[in-house]
């Protein structure tokens, strides 16, 4: 049975029932106040590569709290003036790897950031930042960390290192402020719709198979994990479910979509069992921008569009930041 | 296949080849030292049960750097002078779950104390204690938290927090200082082996199966997690293994069994392909107590002698203790 | 996907349509007096355990056609007066195991029996009771074994132990007849239901997660072992599918439900794909007592409440038995 | 790792260490004895078949203690004078089906017998005789029924119906006794082995990827079921590992070998992880008899020759039995 | 879940919605006379076997193309006048095997032919027949070998080299043309119907649980390969889809039913996930012929009805073809 | 049990006994004047890409017979003089994909040439290159297509298109033809081992985890496909085992090996089951390159070193090619 979700037209029809919390706005815009209130320092080194088109910066820079997170920065080396800016976020368990790996931004006249993923970076693909701050007892993962309280929960800083980043990115000088994408797999695709739903500087939000979206029907849908971890953390804390989803509200990209005006491009993979596509569009038809599309894949499961979507990506991009 | 593992003869004449380091004793009594200095209140209160043979105390007491820890105490209601103490420790994921659900120690007239895992506590049982600190990239589990630096380890936390359940256990009226034994299946034997080697006042030790042995030969043998978790992570960091076994020789039950000089009755599986029976016995064989026995169980896996080994723990430590 | 069956509303809606044989009643009543006529012996042995607080005894006692079936007895050591029973059944695979292994019936003051399963005893836990009788072909496994006729099938044996024990009980005068309770998990669940429904005598039942109801729609429901043996049995005895479902409804969870006057706490996991939820509504829809309950554990597969519906039965029967 | 088991030269230097209990012989006499001595009626009713080549005969005969037992007995139906026998024995879990599945010993000109397995007849095929007799705890399947006891055991009464078999057809007119031959694959070889080495009528013994030999080393090298069953019924009853081997030696392949004078064609698959080929050689270097081959497949696992090892057998047996 | 698909009322209900191509005719009597048109030479050689009442004959005849393809020919040695005619075809990776291996229909009295599969033979069984033909890039196994146009499909080849086949046999004077029967499970099914749909010769048609029938909705409710070696394809190949669907609708069972004025038994699996019994149904119910039946096997998967449905095909054979 | 294959010492001392045909050379200088023979057209048409760094070219070149093989060729925009080229060949079941894909060499500065895999490209990237050519009866998969002969055999077309791609390149203006290099992961290892062995302008090769050497360790130790395809077709063709090493003799990396003088980095993974690291080692050690360096990776699986490869390579490369 290869369709482990609703399919169209029932699938098209959905639409999530994740409540909006009421003071949704007011513990991000603290949060994040907090966290500039942090300050921190900013550092860009050189890094050594074979390449010779591009210049890579080996970047750190003050994340949740001011804590330390990394990233790569990769420049065109022949450029001029502003540079339209593409930041990616990185899927579940993977960092931020090597800068020679992912080169189709930078290599199309794009300033190009990944971020790593605090405390992950060890499951598909090597990081380098710390996540410093512990947990309540948890299921092996990230999902289950600090779940019994929204100030606690892990993404509440990983999504906050999110919008940091922008922070960073719009003071260099090489950025063209009114040009800035934000993208990503999975979960890089969710941590791309909580960024440009917290802050109003994304122009273009690109999230692929995004992971972290409508929670009460993934964790009841998925068939793998990561979503599979909640359900094995409520298996054993049988009391906890509502404590559970009343974190989770906040970290729902149905509701960072809600928030969201900036142009978007989804993909959905409609064999996907690890993001039930039910849920990719419980985030696509909450989201607010007016200017929004979604490629579908049929027979794809959480690869998706892959290669295709990348292609999507720079044309779909390119048209709207003058790069065609 | 079902034998994962050296079988005899090979299996008796194995010894580990991990190294002490020089200074293993200092760091864990500059450990101890330290965590002591950090004090922290200890607190008993009556857990509401339907027990009337049993009075079960929630307890939770200072573990490492004074963070609290919590633990069930079970203590026959019907008593008189001073009891033997048995002090168990919880296998991987698991937590210290309700009070009703280990009773044979109290039952045969022990004070019996179950020791909750910081920060595990969702997999197959609940838990009740945080781990606060956080860790560098890490495999999902604990098993590389913090594991580049032998001060950052996640198991440097847990090890003191089993000593000073002791330290908290010996200032009790109830408790015998001479009759004080350790125990634990799995990660709790490698715990208990790691209680019985920092500290003197453990007279007796019972790992079953035990986890955390022989480092170096089990990542390179085990056939299902967690030591995977380590392969996992070294297959992304793939330059940081000598930093790696670096770190664990400091956390090694060989070298604990080195330092011991308890009475100790082992139980090996010799199907088991989560622990691998040569790494029970490389501790084993490094046991510097005299009055040492290991009990095998030729067709069990991870399971090991569950209830048989029981009796035979019951048997050998009341003789001991003088409760037989 | 991880329900495996129906979910709410239609959950709660359903009803099982398995037909109540017309002479149910009588089929057992018969199959209960054969038995009783047959007689048979009771030895009550002290059982060897290093328990203290609480005295075990190895009881042989006549079941069906007075084969002999093992028990353990557990009684709180300080006693008085006559004790309420929780007389308990094992799931399938397993036996009686160890006295020392599930105290908390008797730390709570009541007197525990655990039964044997006859010719079973070997899966999960260790058993000590024979099964005489032989099969026509059958699936590995009990669930096909004489399965072609009613008089046959392996659990109208195994249905009449459970029953003859509460007889075997009842003469002993430390039984309070008036609060006697079953209960078990999974099979031990089925043969409560059953017990519960053929006699009377029995004031409160706590099937968890029970087996053995709803079968028609259970073997074309469940995911896993062991409804699929008979599944696989029809498989390859293509031409027998009446014949066997005629067979089972003499022994449906649905149809005891039907007959039973006990209060009644059953539990039910909605993830279960071993006991299908349906199954279980099915039975607890049908049960004919007007004081019942059943728990939810929306997030388990067949390990259901575990110890949390312990402190639910524990808190219930307390109640019911004046042990509260 | 696609070889399980000992390969070249290690495989063909394999001697079985299984040993010969000094009341084998007597055993197997007094048996048979017994059997034979409870007498029994044997009936031959015409199969309805639409073949027209072949006649098909459904036999009931006395097996173990006179208990009824099946095969489907075919004959050619243009046939002269005495014919050569062919008895085949069934595999693990299967039946003797239909009359018209195996045709390729009557059509060759043989008399062909299939015997029907009690009690199983349900996992791949399907088979119409019962197994009157039950069990001591046991683990699903055959492999430990009665296994604590060498006159309980399952395969005592098994392997005393094959030679109740030839008895049987022994007293028919149309079948040549100097040309006797017994075959089967798997368990089917090994009651084949068996009834070689208790009967010396049988003059050929066709054992293929036998089952049921060298279980001291099978039940510490299969990799699958059924051997496991053994295993998983050590692992819980952990006390009574010498009592059933103590019982396996009276139905070891390895004692049967040692006490066969017949001719035999052996055939062995070295990646055969369910009669690991170790076992299988075991058997064939203890085969008394002195025209001995055995044929090796070595890229086959459990399936081993299949069809070509049809046609060696036909080809062997038909220069034996003057068919050629 | 055992039931991976529809089940009644709504499975009866279920009509497929596969298109016919308005070419449909024409493509298959062009590609028929371009084959006939190819030529190519019949070779019946006598095969060596034992076997004594039945002859065998290597045949090779001009299939597509006129390209060489084998099969076995199996006679009754008896035999007087024109014989009816069964040809079988080989399910998915099978070859012909050894002739010895199924006797059934030439002990019946019939003339059988059994067809060997281009370039297949090596998964299960083994085949003798070349598929000399290459392919654009393509998915292991032949589902997707020149799935981009109807003309280099690879079953354009497999269902002509059928048609050919009877074109051959028709051509020998033991064979009486009015009873011509095609059979085949799972792609031996889907063949029949090709043929039969094809080619009005064929007075009956016998497919068990046949593959190749309503790819769009098989492709989307398919458990296992395979049928999901498209959707890999589709995975990979995401412009492709429309491109694939429309040369799939040339070569699916459901238009060769819609043509067929055959006597049809067909057979289905309810539990089947390999041909989903919708697929199966949707063929049937298109069915064009009026005497047709379809025998159900509820508890049955991909195995289908086994030696059961031969029974019902000699028996549903003979009358029609006055063998009873 | 992580490492399926030797390990140190006995990995390290393992040399290889795969046989060189004595008209191995011949063999492989026939089938390439054969098909340089058959001439054919090479066409470069620009493609469309956002990329503004890199030039892309859709490549069409006569690959063995003259059939048309597909590539993609990037250069770095701002070039000057002649560049040294890397030829990569692609995973097994893989494709050219697109450009955008792989992008460092060029952006390091280097003429890059990904050649497409005929008649592959579907199971994890997408190809576009046919193999026009069919086979004898074969195991889904390419390594047993046409194996019976080494004249058919798959290979000995695709390792033909490797050398044509490397003559089709030198024929272009921008490269360097003393500073050329071949590479690949697992099969486009092999077949850059394959270039190297038979075409002495290669100056360079760097094959990781390859691929088709040390067929006959390889198929008796590799745990998972596809060397396993090989196993599964000898179970089926019992009888060509030989005929099949024969062939494959001719298509060795091992042989390759001995026959090339290029400079040489591999790379080895000591937990690869899919191209066990022995059957690495010989190759290794038989090449007869001078200047030849292995990398291991011990805690990889065939992921091997990835991005650490990468670096490694262009280091390595960097260093020979003047391009540090």
């Amino acid at each position: 049975m290869p369709f482990p979700d609703l399919t169209h037209p029932a699938l098209g029809a959905y639409r999530s029932s994740v409540e909006m919390p009421g003071d949704f706005a007011s513990f991000w815009s603290d949060t994040l106040a907090q966290s500039r209130a942090a300050g921190g320092k900013v550092e860009m080194v050189p890094a050594e590569t074979s390449l010779k088109l591009i210049e890579a910066f080996d970047v750190t820079f003050p994340g949740f709290d001011g804590q330390p997170v990394k990233g790569w920065l990769l420049l065109p080396k022949a450029r001029e003036g502003k540079l339209p800016l593409v930041v990616q976020f990185i899927g579940y368990g993977g960092g931020r790897s090597f800068p020679h790996e992912l080169l189709h931004w930078a290599a199309s006249g794009y300033a190009y950031f990944r971020m790593d993923t605090r405390g992950q970076g060890s499951g598909w693909s090597m990081g380098a930042t710390s996540d410093p701050v512990g947990t309540t007892p948890s299921i092996p993962g990230v999902m289950t960390k600090g779940v019994l309280d929204k100030n606690d929960y892990y993404y509440r800083r990983l999504f906050t290192d999110g919008v940091r980043a922008v922070d960073m990115l719009l003071d260099q000088d090489f950025v063209d402020a009114e040009r800035v994408a934000v993208c990503g797999g999975s979960q890089g695709g969710g941590i791309a719709l909580a960024v440009a739903g917290i802050d109003r500087r994304v122009k273009a939000v690109m999230p692929d198979v995004p992971f972290l979206c409508d929670y009460p029907r993934a964790v009841r849908t998925a068939g793998r994990d990561p979503y599979l971890e909640i359900v094995r953390f409520l298996a054993q804390h049988r009391d906890k479910s509502a404590q559970v989803f009343e974190t989770l509200r906040y970290f729902d990209g149905v509701n960072f979509a809600r928030q969201s005006n900036a142009a978007a491009l989804f993909s959905v993979a409609l064999m996907d069992d690890i993001c039930p596509p039910s849920t990719v569009y419980g985030a696509y038809q909450a989201f607010a921008g007016s200017d929004k599309t979604i490629v579908e894949y049929e027979f794809n499961n959480h690869e998706g569009g892959g290669p295709f979507q990348d292609r999507e990506q720079m044309k779909w991009l390119g048209k709207r930041f003058g790069m065609a």
